[in-house]
C-alpha cells in the first residue's frame, strides 16, 4: 500500500506531503519521537527477511563487484546494526526546545532564542542503503520531515526501508502523516532537478556522494545547501617530528580505508628532514601497496624507488585509492600556504614535537578539522562522539565538519511583552 | 591613489585581493582589530567634509526626493553617528577564538571546537551609505574581508568611505592588505553576477534590499546566501485581547515606520470579538492615514468605513506603505495556519490575555521572531541589544532573525593527539 503511494506520486506531491508533515512533526514531544524511533528499530528487525530480499534484487541487478558491491550489500548483521543505530539515536538528547539564549531588555521585553526544527530536509546520496535509515531517523528525532533521493542501484532496498518507516510513522504516533519520510524516484535525474529548485518547500539540501554530484547540487540549487564530503587531506611531517609516529600516522591515514573522504592524499615533508624521511616513508608506502608520486625534490631524494612525477592537477586531486603525492616544503608556513591553496578544507594534520609549529598550523590551516599528531581518519561523527552523522560539511556556513542532530535545527526568537511599542 | 586602485581593478582581481587579505585578517589579535576600528572612526570624523561633498554629488545626481532622498543623504550628524557606531563595534567582545565546545575522547584525542572567521563576506545592498561602513566594520571585527556592492545612487559616497577605510587598513595595522575591504563597480549588474558565482573565493553572500534583488541572488548564487529582509508581518488579535493594548500595537506596528521590513502588513481578528474590534481598529487605522483592505467578513463588519476588497495576492504582499489587510479567523489555530501559509517568516505577534493561546502561537508560528503582546517593530539588531546588525535573516540555515558579529563566524575543530591512528 505504502509502496503504491510512494511509486505513484510526483516529486511535487511528495514535497508538499513532506511540508505538511513537517508542521505536525515540529510539535511532537521528545517521548513521542523516541517511541517512533524505537518502533522503527523493532520493525526493521522484524522485517529483516523482506529487506534482505529487496537488497538481493538490487545487488543482482547492479552487476557491481568488489568494494562497490560491498557498499550496496545488506546482511543480517548489517540490518541488526541499522536497527541498533536507530535505538542509539532514540537515546540521544533531543535538541529541540533547548533555550540557546534568554535575556530581558530595559523596556521589559523578554527575548528567548529557542532551538526549532529546520522543517524539510532533502538528501541526495548514492548506493549505501543504511544512509536511508540513518538520515531519516536523525531528521525525525529533530522534528524534521525528510525527502530522500537515493541511488538507483539501491532502489528496491530503499523502497522497502521507507515502506517500513512509513508504516511505523502512521501507526506509532497518532496524527503524523506518512509524508514525514518521502522517497523520490531514482530512475532518472529529474527528481534531483525538482528537489534542488523547491525553494520554499525544502529548507536544506544535503548532497552526499562524489564530487560531480556535489558540484552539480551546489551550483544549481536554489535551496540552501550543506556541502559535504570531498577530502583532499594532507599530512605535514615537520622538522621535529617523531619519525615513528609520522610513519604510523601517514600509513594509517593513507591505507586504512583509502576510499573515504578523511583518508590522506598528500604528504608534505619539511626540507630539513626530507633527505632522511622521504626515502624511509616512500619505501613504507610502496611496501603497503601505495602508488607514490612526487615533486622534483621528493623524486630526487627517493631516487631508489619508483616515484612518478606529480603534476599541478595532482595537488588538487582526491585520489580515493592507494595513491599519494609527496612534496618538500621549506617550513610550516609553506605547508600552510600549500594546504590552503590546494585542499578541500576537510582534514589536515601536522606531525611535530614543536608546539609553536603545531599552534601555527592549527590556527593557520583553514579546514574543518586540523590535527596535531593524529591521523586524519578521525573526522567522523561516531569518532567525535556524536552517535551518528548526517555528513561532513566542508563549507563554513551553518556547520563545519561532522554534523548530526544539532545541525538539523534552526532557531527562532520568542518575545514576550506587556504591550510594548516603539 | 586608493581611488585609482578601486576603479581600475576587475571584479575578479578585487575578489582575489579580498581572499588574500582574509588570510592575514584571520590572524589579527583582538587589540589589532579594535585599534583598526578606532582608527577608522577617527578618520571618518576627520574626513567629514570630503564625505559630505561626495554625498552631495550622489544626491544631486540621483534626482531622488522625499524618503528615497533621505535614505541616501548624509549630514554632519549622520557622519558622527557613523563614527560612533564604529566605536561601538570596537567595544563589543570579539567572538573569534572562542571555544564553543571541548572534550577528550577515550583514546586520548582532545577535540576543541573554536570560532573562526568565515573568510570573505560579500554584501549586495541599495542606497544607504552607512551600510558601507556598518557592515565593513562588523566584518573586520570578526577577521573577515568584505566585498561591497552598493547601489549606484551612492557610488561617490561609498567610494569615499571605502578609500578612507582602506587608508586606515594600510596604515593602522602593519601587514594587512587593503583588499580587506573591496568596493565593486555599481554602474551595472555585471559585478553582481560575478560576485554570486565566485564560489571558492567568497564564503557567503548577503543580499539586502528589495524582494527582486533578494530573489535574484538566492536563485542564481552558487555561493551560500543568507537571505534577508522581506517582511509580511502579522498581528493576531485574539478573543481575550486587551483592546487598548491591541490598538497601540496595531497602530505602532503599521504606522511608526511603514517602509521597513518589521512593520505589520496584516491584521487577523478572532471571530468572537470581530464585530466589536474590527470597526474600532478600522476607524483608528483610517484616522492614521492607512488604506484598509479586508476579507468579506471584515468588510461587512466595517461597513461604515471605506474598506476595499483584499484579493488572494494581498495576503502575500509586503506593502511597505500605509496599507493594511484585515481578515477574520475562527481561532488561534486558523491564525497560525494563515500566517504559516502567507507570511515571509519574519515577525508576527499575538495580542491575548490567554497564556495557552499565546504559547500555541509562539510555538506554532514558523517565523524568525514571534511576539506575545508587543509590536513587531522590535525585530532589529539594535533593539535586541546586538549593538549593530548585518541584516535580518528570514532563512533557517546558519542564522535566523537579526544577525551581527557571531553570525559572521564559522567554526573549526582543532584535534590534539599523541600519535593516535584508527
Amino acid at each position: 500500500m505504502a509502496a503504491t503511494l510512494t511509486g505513484v506520486a510526483s516529486t511535487q506531491e511528495k514535497l508538499l506531503r513532506a511540508r505538511a508533515a513537517s508542521v505536525r512533526l515540529a510539535l511532537l514531544s521528545t517521548e513521542e519521537k523516541n517511541a517512533l524511533l524505537r518502533a522503527i528499530a523493532d520493525a526493521i528487525e522484524a522485517n529483516e527477511k523482506s529487506i534482505l530480499a529487496a537488497n538481493r534484487e538490487d545487488v543482482d541487478n547492479s552487476g557491481l563487484e568488489g568494494a562497490m558491491r560491498d557498499r550496496l550489500l545488506l546482511t543480517s548483521s548489517r540490518v541488526k546494526e541499522m536497527a541498533g543505530g536507530v535505538r542509539d539515536v532514540a537515546s540521544l538528547p533531543d535538541p529541540i526546545g533547548e533555550t540557546l539564549a534568554e535575556w530581558t531588555k530595559s523596556n521589559g521585553l523578554r527575548i528567548r532564542k529557542v532551538r526549532v526544527p529546520l522543517g524539510v530536509v532533502g538528501i541526495i546520496y548514492e548506493s549505501r542503503p543504511n544512509v536511508t535509515v540513518d538520515t531519516a531517523v536523525l531528521a525525525l528525532k529533530t522534528g524534521n520531515a525528510i525527502v530522500l533521493r537515493g541511488g538507483k542501484e539501491a532502489a528496491q532496498s530503499n523502497q522497502r526501508l521507507v515502506e517500513i518507516m512509513k508504516g511505523e510513522i502512521m501507526s506509532a504516533v497518532p496524527g503524523v502523516p506518512d509524508g514525514a519520510v518521502e522517497l523520490l524516484d531514482s530512475s532518472n535525474r529529474q527528481s534531483v532537478n525538482e528537489l534542488i529548485k523547491a525553494r520554499g518547500l525544502v529548507d536544506v539540501i544535503i548532497p552526499r556522494g562524489g564530487a560531480g554530484l556535489i558540484t552539480f547540487v551546489t551550483e544549481n540549487s536554489s535551496v540552501p545547501v550543506i556541502e559535504t564530503g570531498a577530502g583532499n587531506c594532507h599530512i605535514f611531517v615537520d622538522e621535529s617530528a617523531d619519525f615513528e609516529m609520522a610513519d604510523r600516522i601517514v600509513i594509517n591515514a593513507k591505507t586504512q580505508r583509502p576510499s573515504v573522504c578523511n583518508a590522506a592524499e598528500k604528504l608534505l615533508v619539511h626540507e630539513r628532514i626530507a633527505a632522511e624521511y622521504i626515502p624511509r616513508i616512500v619505501k613504507k608506502l610502496i611496501d603497503a601497496g601505495v602508488e607514490v608520486r612526487g615533486d622534483g625534490k621528493a623524486r630526487t631524494l627517493a631516487a631508489g624507488f619508483h616515484v612518478g612525477p606529480a603534476v599541478e592537477q595532482d595537488w588538487y586531486e582526491e585520489y580515493l585509492r592507494l595513491c599519494m603525492a609527496v612534496a618538500v616544503v621549506a617550513n610550516v608556513d609553506e605547508a600552510i600556504t600549500h594546504i590552503n591553496r590546494y585542499s578541500t578544507k576537510h582534514s589536515d594534520s601536522i606531525v611535530t614535537r614543536d608546539e609553536a609549529s603545531a599552534r601555527k598550523f592549527l590556527r593557520g590551516v583553514d579546514s574543518a578539522a586540523v590535527y596535531w599528531n593524529a591521523s586524519t581518519r578521525f573526522t567522523d561523527g561516531a569518532e567525535f562522539g556524536f552517535g551518528a552523522e548526517m555528513g561532513i560539511s566542508t563549507q563554513k556556513l551553518h556547520c563545519r565538519g561532522p554534523f548530526a542532530l544539532a545541525e538539523l535545527t534552526s532557531s527562532k526568537y520568542e518575545i514576550i511583552g506587556t504591550g510594548q511599542v516603539r
